[in-house]
Protein backbone atom coordinates (compact mmCIF):
# COMPACT_ATOMS: atom_id res chain seq x y z
CA UNK A 1 0.00 0.00 0.00
CA UNK A 2 2.73 2.14 1.34
CA UNK A 3 4.83 1.82 -2.25
CA UNK A 4 1.87 2.24 -4.26
CA UNK A 5 0.69 5.24 -2.90
CA UNK A 6 4.49 6.75 -3.37
CA UNK A 7 5.06 5.40 -6.51
CA UNK A 8 1.57 6.70 -7.40
CA UNK A 9 2.84 10.69 -5.96
CA UNK A 10 6.32 10.42 -7.82
CA UNK A 11 4.20 9.50 -10.88
CA UNK A 12 1.73 12.04 -10.99
CA UNK A 13 4.06 14.61 -10.24
CA UNK A 14 6.88 13.85 -12.73
CA UNK A 15 5.45 12.55 -15.84
CA UNK A 16 1.80 11.99 -16.02
CA UNK A 17 0.66 14.89 -17.64
CA UNK A 18 4.00 14.92 -19.86
CA UNK A 19 3.80 12.37 -22.88
CA UNK A 20 6.33 11.31 -24.49
CA UNK A 21 8.58 13.72 -26.17
CA UNK A 22 11.77 11.99 -27.80
CA UNK A 23 13.74 15.74 -28.22
CA UNK A 24 13.48 15.87 -24.69
CA UNK A 25 16.11 13.42 -23.87
CA UNK A 26 18.57 13.78 -26.48
CA UNK A 27 22.01 15.93 -25.43
CA UNK A 28 23.79 18.30 -27.79
CA UNK A 29 27.29 19.35 -26.38
CA UNK A 30 28.91 21.37 -29.20
CA UNK A 31 32.01 21.94 -26.80
CA UNK A 32 32.49 18.35 -26.18
CA UNK A 33 33.05 18.28 -30.25
CA UNK A 34 35.68 20.36 -29.97
CA UNK A 35 36.89 18.24 -27.09
CA UNK A 36 37.98 15.43 -28.85
CA UNK A 37 39.73 17.25 -31.73
CA UNK A 38 41.97 18.66 -28.51
CA UNK A 39 42.45 14.89 -27.55
CA UNK A 40 43.35 13.78 -30.83
CA UNK A 41 45.42 17.08 -31.78
CA UNK A 42 47.02 16.32 -28.35
CA UNK A 43 47.78 12.25 -29.11
CA UNK A 44 48.91 13.34 -32.42
CA UNK A 45 51.49 15.45 -30.97
CA UNK A 46 52.98 12.73 -28.54
CA UNK A 47 56.69 11.15 -28.72
CA UNK A 48 56.43 8.39 -30.94
CA UNK A 49 58.46 5.51 -29.37
CA UNK A 50 59.67 1.98 -29.89
CA UNK A 51 57.65 -1.30 -28.87
CA UNK A 52 57.75 -1.94 -25.95
CA UNK A 53 58.42 1.60 -24.48
CA UNK A 54 62.03 2.22 -22.97
CA UNK A 55 60.59 2.66 -19.50
CA UNK A 56 58.08 1.15 -17.06
CA UNK A 57 55.56 4.49 -16.32
CA UNK A 58 52.65 4.38 -14.95
CA UNK A 59 49.01 5.31 -15.58
CA UNK A 60 46.03 4.51 -17.83
CA UNK A 61 44.71 5.58 -21.30
CA UNK A 62 44.98 5.45 -24.97
CA UNK A 63 47.54 4.26 -27.36
CA UNK A 64 47.75 3.33 -31.37
CA UNK A 65 50.54 0.97 -33.19
CA UNK A 66 52.17 1.68 -36.35
CA UNK A 67 53.74 -0.67 -38.68
CA UNK A 68 56.06 0.65 -41.11
CA UNK A 69 58.33 -3.06 -42.42
CA UNK A 70 57.63 -4.63 -45.28
CA UNK A 71 54.51 -7.47 -45.14
CA UNK A 72 52.84 -7.29 -48.66
CA UNK A 73 50.14 -7.05 -46.82
CA UNK A 74 50.66 -3.60 -45.44
CA UNK A 75 51.98 -1.75 -48.49
CA UNK A 76 49.49 0.74 -48.40
CA UNK A 77 50.23 1.51 -44.70
CA UNK A 78 54.01 1.54 -45.57
CA UNK A 79 53.15 4.35 -48.14
CA UNK A 80 51.05 6.60 -45.90
CA UNK A 81 53.35 6.34 -42.96
CA UNK A 82 56.77 7.04 -45.06
CA UNK A 83 56.95 9.93 -44.11
CA UNK A 84 54.99 10.54 -40.60
CA UNK A 85 53.41 8.47 -37.90
CA UNK A 86 49.91 9.08 -39.70
CA UNK A 87 47.96 5.94 -40.22
CA UNK A 88 47.93 3.53 -37.13
CA UNK A 89 47.87 -0.28 -37.60
CA UNK A 90 45.70 -0.68 -34.69
CA UNK A 91 44.26 1.69 -31.66
CA UNK A 92 43.40 0.30 -27.83
CA UNK A 93 43.38 1.36 -24.21
CA UNK A 94 43.92 0.43 -21.36
CA UNK A 95 41.74 1.02 -18.38
CA UNK A 96 41.87 0.60 -14.68
CA UNK A 97 40.39 -3.14 -13.73
CA UNK A 98 37.16 -1.65 -11.90
CA UNK A 99 37.28 1.69 -12.94
CA UNK A 100 34.19 1.21 -14.53
CA UNK A 101 32.24 -0.40 -11.21
CA UNK A 102 33.68 2.50 -9.07
CA UNK A 103 35.40 -0.06 -6.85
CA UNK A 104 38.76 1.23 -6.98
CA UNK A 105 39.84 5.29 -7.43
CA UNK A 106 43.56 4.34 -7.87
CA UNK A 107 45.43 6.18 -10.15
CA UNK A 108 49.18 3.86 -9.55
CA UNK A 109 48.64 1.05 -11.89
CA UNK A 110 50.49 0.92 -14.98
CA UNK A 111 47.90 -0.93 -17.36
CA UNK A 112 48.74 1.21 -20.37
CA UNK A 113 52.85 0.37 -19.92
CA UNK A 114 51.46 -3.36 -19.28
CA UNK A 115 48.91 -3.46 -22.44
CA UNK A 116 51.73 -2.02 -24.38
CA UNK A 117 54.10 -4.77 -23.14
CA UNK A 118 51.19 -7.49 -24.01
CA UNK A 119 51.44 -6.34 -27.63
CA UNK A 120 54.79 -6.29 -27.88
CA UNK A 121 54.76 -10.31 -26.73
CA UNK A 122 52.35 -11.01 -29.26
CA UNK A 123 54.29 -9.39 -32.26
CA UNK A 124 57.20 -10.72 -31.38
CA UNK A 125 56.24 -14.13 -30.98
CA UNK A 126 54.36 -13.67 -34.84
CA UNK A 127 56.74 -16.01 -37.60
CA UNK A 128 55.77 -12.82 -40.40
CA UNK A 129 56.50 -9.49 -38.34
CA UNK A 130 58.89 -8.18 -37.38
CA UNK A 131 58.91 -6.39 -33.54
CA UNK A 132 61.45 -3.50 -35.13
CA UNK A 133 59.07 -2.34 -37.70
CA UNK A 134 56.53 -1.33 -34.93
CA UNK A 135 56.43 2.15 -33.23
CA UNK A 136 53.73 3.48 -30.59
CA UNK A 137 52.45 6.29 -29.35
CA UNK A 138 50.08 6.90 -26.15
CA UNK A 139 48.34 9.47 -24.08
CA UNK A 140 48.06 9.01 -20.30
CA UNK A 141 44.51 9.93 -18.89
CA UNK A 142 44.11 10.23 -15.77
CA UNK A 143 41.56 11.55 -12.54
CA UNK A 144 38.59 12.90 -14.03
CA UNK A 145 40.16 12.35 -17.44
CA UNK A 146 40.14 8.68 -17.33
CA UNK A 147 36.70 8.98 -18.19
CA UNK A 148 37.66 9.98 -21.24
CA UNK A 149 39.54 7.17 -22.59
CA UNK A 150 37.01 4.86 -24.25
CA UNK A 151 35.42 7.63 -25.79
CA UNK A 152 38.99 9.15 -27.12
CA UNK A 153 39.71 5.39 -28.36
CA UNK A 154 36.47 5.09 -30.24
CA UNK A 155 37.04 8.82 -31.90
CA UNK A 156 40.69 7.30 -32.80
CA UNK A 157 39.51 4.01 -34.62
CA UNK A 158 36.53 6.04 -36.49
CA UNK A 159 39.14 8.45 -37.86
CA UNK A 160 41.84 6.28 -38.45
CA UNK A 161 40.14 2.68 -39.42
CA UNK A 162 42.92 0.67 -38.52
CA UNK A 163 42.46 -2.02 -40.31
CA UNK A 164 43.36 -4.41 -36.87
CA UNK A 165 40.55 -2.99 -35.33
CA UNK A 166 38.64 -2.51 -38.54
CA UNK A 167 38.71 -5.50 -40.58
CA UNK A 168 41.12 -8.15 -39.15
CA UNK A 169 39.73 -9.22 -35.90
CA UNK A 170 41.93 -10.50 -32.65
CA UNK A 171 45.12 -8.69 -32.22
CA UNK A 172 44.11 -7.37 -29.39
CA UNK A 173 42.63 -10.91 -28.12
CA UNK A 174 43.29 -12.50 -24.37
CA UNK A 175 44.55 -15.99 -23.82
CA UNK A 176 40.88 -17.85 -23.77
CA UNK A 177 42.54 -20.11 -20.85
CA UNK A 178 42.88 -23.49 -19.83
CA UNK A 179 39.16 -25.49 -20.56
CA UNK A 180 38.02 -22.65 -23.73
CA UNK A 181 40.92 -24.09 -26.33
CA UNK A 182 38.38 -25.24 -28.41
CA UNK A 183 37.52 -21.52 -29.59
CA UNK A 184 39.01 -20.91 -33.41
CA UNK A 185 42.18 -19.10 -33.49
CA UNK A 186 41.13 -15.64 -34.59
CA UNK A 187 41.54 -13.88 -38.23
CA UNK A 188 44.56 -11.84 -37.32
CA UNK A 189 46.25 -15.40 -35.86
CA UNK A 190 45.30 -17.33 -39.11
CA UNK A 191 47.17 -14.15 -40.73
CA UNK A 192 50.03 -13.81 -38.25
CA UNK A 193 50.75 -17.42 -36.82
CA UNK A 194 53.10 -17.57 -33.82
CA UNK A 195 51.12 -16.48 -30.99
CA UNK A 196 51.62 -19.43 -28.22
CA UNK A 197 48.33 -19.76 -26.82
CA UNK A 198 46.65 -19.19 -30.03
CA UNK A 199 48.53 -22.35 -31.67
CA UNK A 200 46.40 -24.19 -28.89
CA UNK A 201 43.09 -22.64 -30.31
CA UNK A 202 41.56 -25.68 -32.09
CA UNK A 203 38.22 -24.54 -33.06
CA UNK A 204 37.54 -24.31 -37.24
CA UNK A 205 39.01 -20.53 -38.15
CA UNK A 206 38.49 -18.99 -40.77
CA UNK A 207 41.08 -19.35 -44.46
CA UNK A 208 44.00 -17.21 -44.96
CA UNK A 209 42.68 -16.26 -48.41
CA UNK A 210 39.43 -15.16 -47.25
CA UNK A 211 40.85 -12.84 -44.70
CA UNK A 212 43.64 -11.88 -47.45
CA UNK A 213 40.43 -10.43 -49.91
CA UNK A 214 39.21 -9.17 -46.70
CA UNK A 215 42.04 -6.94 -46.57
CA UNK A 216 42.26 -6.35 -49.83
CA UNK A 217 38.80 -4.69 -49.75
CA UNK A 218 39.46 -2.90 -46.91
CA UNK A 219 42.39 -0.92 -48.35
CA UNK A 220 40.61 -0.85 -51.53
CA UNK A 221 37.25 1.15 -49.96
CA UNK A 222 40.13 3.35 -47.62
CA UNK A 223 42.23 4.61 -49.71
CA UNK A 224 41.19 7.65 -51.21
CA UNK A 225 39.44 8.66 -48.32
CA UNK B 1 66.26 -2.94 -46.30
CA UNK B 2 64.09 -0.42 -47.80
CA UNK B 3 62.22 -0.99 -44.61
CA UNK B 4 65.13 -0.30 -42.28
CA UNK B 5 66.26 2.98 -44.13
CA UNK B 6 62.77 4.14 -43.79
CA UNK B 7 62.16 3.11 -40.32
CA UNK B 8 65.53 4.69 -39.36
CA UNK B 9 64.20 7.72 -40.75
CA UNK B 10 61.74 7.97 -39.08
CA UNK B 11 63.35 7.21 -36.31
CA UNK B 12 66.13 9.61 -36.20
CA UNK B 13 63.55 12.42 -36.71
CA UNK B 14 60.85 11.67 -34.09
CA UNK B 15 62.29 10.31 -31.08
CA UNK B 16 66.02 9.49 -31.12
CA UNK B 17 66.83 12.60 -29.54
CA UNK B 18 64.05 12.73 -27.04
CA UNK B 19 64.19 10.97 -24.05
CA UNK B 20 61.18 8.99 -22.30
CA UNK B 21 59.36 11.71 -20.20
CA UNK B 22 55.68 10.74 -19.00
CA UNK B 23 54.65 14.48 -18.93
CA UNK B 24 54.47 14.80 -22.67
CA UNK B 25 52.13 11.83 -22.97
CA UNK B 26 49.72 13.43 -20.08
CA UNK B 27 46.46 15.02 -21.26
CA UNK B 28 44.42 17.51 -19.12
CA UNK B 29 41.42 19.19 -19.69
CA UNK B 30 39.23 21.19 -17.61
CA UNK B 31 36.97 21.78 -20.32
CA UNK B 32 36.25 17.87 -20.44
CA UNK B 33 35.29 17.85 -16.75
CA UNK B 34 32.49 20.58 -17.30
CA UNK B 35 30.98 18.94 -19.89
CA UNK B 36 30.55 15.65 -17.84
CA UNK B 37 29.10 17.59 -15.48
CA UNK B 38 26.84 19.15 -18.23
CA UNK B 39 25.59 15.40 -19.39
CA UNK B 40 24.73 14.62 -15.54
CA UNK B 41 22.80 17.99 -15.00
CA UNK B 42 21.24 17.20 -18.18
CA UNK B 43 20.63 13.64 -17.52
CA UNK B 44 18.77 14.19 -14.51
CA UNK B 45 16.36 17.12 -15.97
CA UNK B 46 15.22 14.47 -18.49
CA UNK B 47 11.78 12.97 -18.46
CA UNK B 48 10.67 10.09 -15.78
CA UNK B 49 8.86 7.37 -17.26
CA UNK B 50 7.86 3.64 -16.48
CA UNK B 51 9.29 0.40 -17.89
CA UNK B 52 9.32 -0.21 -20.86
CA UNK B 53 9.07 3.40 -22.62
CA UNK B 54 5.47 4.37 -23.81
CA UNK B 55 6.52 4.74 -27.12
CA UNK B 56 9.23 2.95 -29.32
CA UNK B 57 12.29 5.18 -30.17
CA UNK B 58 15.64 5.45 -32.06
CA UNK B 59 18.66 6.11 -30.60
CA UNK B 60 21.50 4.86 -28.50
CA UNK B 61 22.56 6.43 -25.56
CA UNK B 62 22.82 6.12 -21.79
CA UNK B 63 20.08 5.42 -19.22
CA UNK B 64 18.81 4.65 -15.40
CA UNK B 65 16.61 2.53 -13.71
CA UNK B 66 14.86 3.32 -10.57
CA UNK B 67 13.26 1.30 -7.82
CA UNK B 68 10.74 2.79 -5.34
CA UNK B 69 9.27 -0.99 -4.12
CA UNK B 70 9.33 -2.56 -0.90
CA UNK B 71 11.74 -5.24 -1.44
CA UNK B 72 13.55 -5.60 2.37
CA UNK B 73 16.83 -5.46 0.17
CA UNK B 74 16.45 -2.24 -1.02
CA UNK B 75 14.75 0.07 1.81
CA UNK B 76 17.86 2.29 1.66
CA UNK B 77 16.91 3.09 -2.08
CA UNK B 78 13.57 3.58 -1.14
CA UNK B 79 13.87 6.08 1.77
CA UNK B 80 16.69 8.10 -0.87
CA UNK B 81 14.29 8.30 -3.71
CA UNK B 82 11.18 9.40 -0.79
CA UNK B 83 10.60 12.40 -2.87
CA UNK B 84 12.49 12.11 -6.00
CA UNK B 85 14.01 9.97 -8.32
CA UNK B 86 17.97 10.29 -7.31
CA UNK B 87 19.24 7.01 -6.78
CA UNK B 88 19.46 5.06 -9.43
CA UNK B 89 19.28 0.80 -9.05
CA UNK B 90 21.09 0.35 -11.79
CA UNK B 91 22.82 2.33 -14.85
CA UNK B 92 23.91 1.28 -18.08
CA UNK B 93 24.28 1.80 -21.89
CA UNK B 94 23.06 1.09 -25.52
CA UNK B 95 25.82 1.28 -28.21
CA UNK B 96 24.98 0.88 -32.16
CA UNK B 97 26.76 -2.61 -32.69
CA UNK B 98 29.79 -2.43 -34.93
CA UNK B 99 30.22 1.51 -33.71
CA UNK B 100 33.15 1.01 -31.71
CA UNK B 101 35.25 -1.03 -34.78
CA UNK B 102 33.78 2.03 -37.58
CA UNK B 103 31.62 -0.44 -39.50
CA UNK B 104 28.36 1.56 -39.20
CA UNK B 105 27.50 5.06 -39.07
CA UNK B 106 24.06 4.30 -38.77
CA UNK B 107 21.81 6.11 -36.58
CA UNK B 108 18.86 4.83 -36.80
CA UNK B 109 18.13 1.48 -34.60
CA UNK B 110 16.46 1.30 -31.16
CA UNK B 111 19.18 0.11 -29.20
CA UNK B 112 18.12 2.05 -26.17
CA UNK B 113 14.99 1.09 -26.40
CA UNK B 114 15.58 -2.53 -26.96
CA UNK B 115 18.06 -2.47 -24.00
CA UNK B 116 14.71 -1.26 -21.65
CA UNK B 117 12.39 -3.82 -22.89
CA UNK B 118 15.07 -6.63 -22.22
CA UNK B 119 15.52 -4.55 -18.44
CA UNK B 120 11.70 -4.80 -18.60
CA UNK B 121 12.02 -8.41 -19.31
CA UNK B 122 14.12 -9.70 -16.95
CA UNK B 123 12.18 -7.82 -14.20
CA UNK B 124 8.69 -9.26 -15.48
CA UNK B 125 10.15 -12.50 -15.26
CA UNK B 126 11.56 -12.19 -11.67
CA UNK B 127 9.93 -13.21 -8.83
CA UNK B 128 10.82 -11.13 -5.79
CA UNK B 129 10.69 -7.11 -7.87
CA UNK B 130 7.39 -6.42 -9.16
CA UNK B 131 8.12 -4.61 -12.56
CA UNK B 132 5.37 -1.19 -11.19
CA UNK B 133 8.11 -0.24 -8.95
CA UNK B 134 10.33 0.51 -11.90
CA UNK B 135 10.80 3.69 -13.45
CA UNK B 136 13.88 4.46 -15.89
CA UNK B 137 15.55 7.82 -17.41
CA UNK B 138 17.55 8.12 -20.19
CA UNK B 139 19.60 10.37 -22.35
CA UNK B 140 19.91 10.16 -26.17
CA UNK B 141 23.56 10.82 -27.51
CA UNK B 142 23.53 10.82 -31.34
CA UNK B 143 26.22 12.28 -34.21
CA UNK B 144 29.77 12.68 -32.35
CA UNK B 145 28.17 12.93 -29.39
CA UNK B 146 27.53 8.76 -29.30
CA UNK B 147 31.64 8.73 -28.29
CA UNK B 148 30.31 9.90 -25.09
CA UNK B 149 28.13 7.19 -24.29
CA UNK B 150 30.61 4.93 -22.21
CA UNK B 151 32.14 8.71 -20.90
CA UNK B 152 28.94 9.55 -19.08
CA UNK B 153 27.79 5.46 -18.12
CA UNK B 154 31.01 5.82 -16.28
CA UNK B 155 30.45 8.70 -14.72
CA UNK B 156 27.01 8.39 -13.61
CA UNK B 157 28.17 4.66 -12.38
CA UNK B 158 31.08 6.77 -10.13
CA UNK B 159 28.56 9.35 -8.81
CA UNK B 160 26.13 6.86 -8.34
CA UNK B 161 27.23 4.08 -7.24
CA UNK B 162 23.81 1.60 -8.24
CA UNK B 163 24.19 -1.65 -6.34
CA UNK B 164 23.11 -3.31 -9.32
CA UNK B 165 26.68 -2.03 -11.12
CA UNK B 166 28.78 -1.86 -8.17
CA UNK B 167 27.90 -4.72 -5.70
CA UNK B 168 25.21 -6.91 -7.36
CA UNK B 169 26.73 -8.82 -10.42
CA UNK B 170 24.82 -9.98 -13.40
CA UNK B 171 21.48 -7.68 -14.01
CA UNK B 172 22.99 -6.97 -17.31
CA UNK B 173 23.63 -9.88 -18.25
CA UNK B 174 22.58 -11.49 -21.63
CA UNK B 175 21.60 -15.63 -22.06
CA UNK B 176 24.80 -17.58 -22.75
CA UNK B 177 22.96 -19.67 -24.66
CA UNK B 178 23.27 -22.90 -25.95
CA UNK B 179 26.49 -24.82 -24.89
CA UNK B 180 27.07 -22.77 -22.03
CA UNK B 181 24.67 -23.04 -19.85
CA UNK B 182 27.56 -24.61 -17.51
CA UNK B 183 28.13 -20.93 -16.14
CA UNK B 184 26.87 -20.26 -12.84
CA UNK B 185 23.96 -18.05 -12.48
CA UNK B 186 24.78 -14.87 -11.74
CA UNK B 187 24.32 -13.00 -7.88
CA UNK B 188 21.69 -11.35 -9.08
CA UNK B 189 19.84 -14.46 -10.10
CA UNK B 190 20.43 -16.16 -7.12
CA UNK B 191 18.83 -12.91 -5.52
CA UNK B 192 16.02 -12.22 -8.31
CA UNK B 193 15.45 -16.00 -9.11
CA UNK B 194 13.26 -16.22 -12.11
CA UNK B 195 14.78 -15.07 -15.08
CA UNK B 196 13.85 -17.93 -18.07
CA UNK B 197 17.65 -18.38 -19.28
CA UNK B 198 19.36 -18.40 -15.67
CA UNK B 199 17.26 -20.65 -14.52
CA UNK B 200 19.29 -23.11 -17.21
CA UNK B 201 22.67 -21.85 -15.60
CA UNK B 202 24.41 -25.13 -13.81
CA UNK B 203 27.58 -23.86 -12.26
CA UNK B 204 28.14 -23.31 -8.98
CA UNK B 205 26.91 -19.99 -7.73
CA UNK B 206 27.06 -18.14 -4.60
CA UNK B 207 24.49 -18.90 -1.87
CA UNK B 208 22.18 -16.06 -1.01
CA UNK B 209 23.29 -15.25 2.57
CA UNK B 210 26.76 -14.24 1.02
CA UNK B 211 24.98 -12.07 -1.30
CA UNK B 212 22.82 -10.32 1.28
CA UNK B 213 25.54 -9.68 3.67
CA UNK B 214 27.27 -7.94 0.69
CA UNK B 215 24.39 -5.67 0.28
CA UNK B 216 24.26 -4.97 3.59
CA UNK B 217 27.88 -3.98 3.64
CA UNK B 218 27.11 -2.07 0.40
CA UNK B 219 24.86 0.12 2.17
CA UNK B 220 26.62 0.62 5.00
CA UNK B 221 29.27 1.84 3.26
CA UNK B 222 27.16 4.22 0.78
CA UNK B 223 24.29 5.48 3.52
CA UNK B 224 26.34 8.54 4.82
CA UNK B 225 28.04 9.69 1.62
Amino acid sequence: MYATTFSSTIYSRSYMNHPFDRSKHVFRSEAFEEIIKDTIRFFNGTPVHRLPPPIKFTGTGVYALYYVGESPYYRELYKQNRLEFSHPIYVGKAVSRGWRQARTGNDSGNELYRRLCEHTQSIAQCRNLDLPDFHCRFMILENESRNLIGTVEAALIRYYTPIWNCAVDGFGNHDPGRGRYNQARSDWDVLHPGRTWADHCCGEAHALPLIENKISLFFNKHHDE
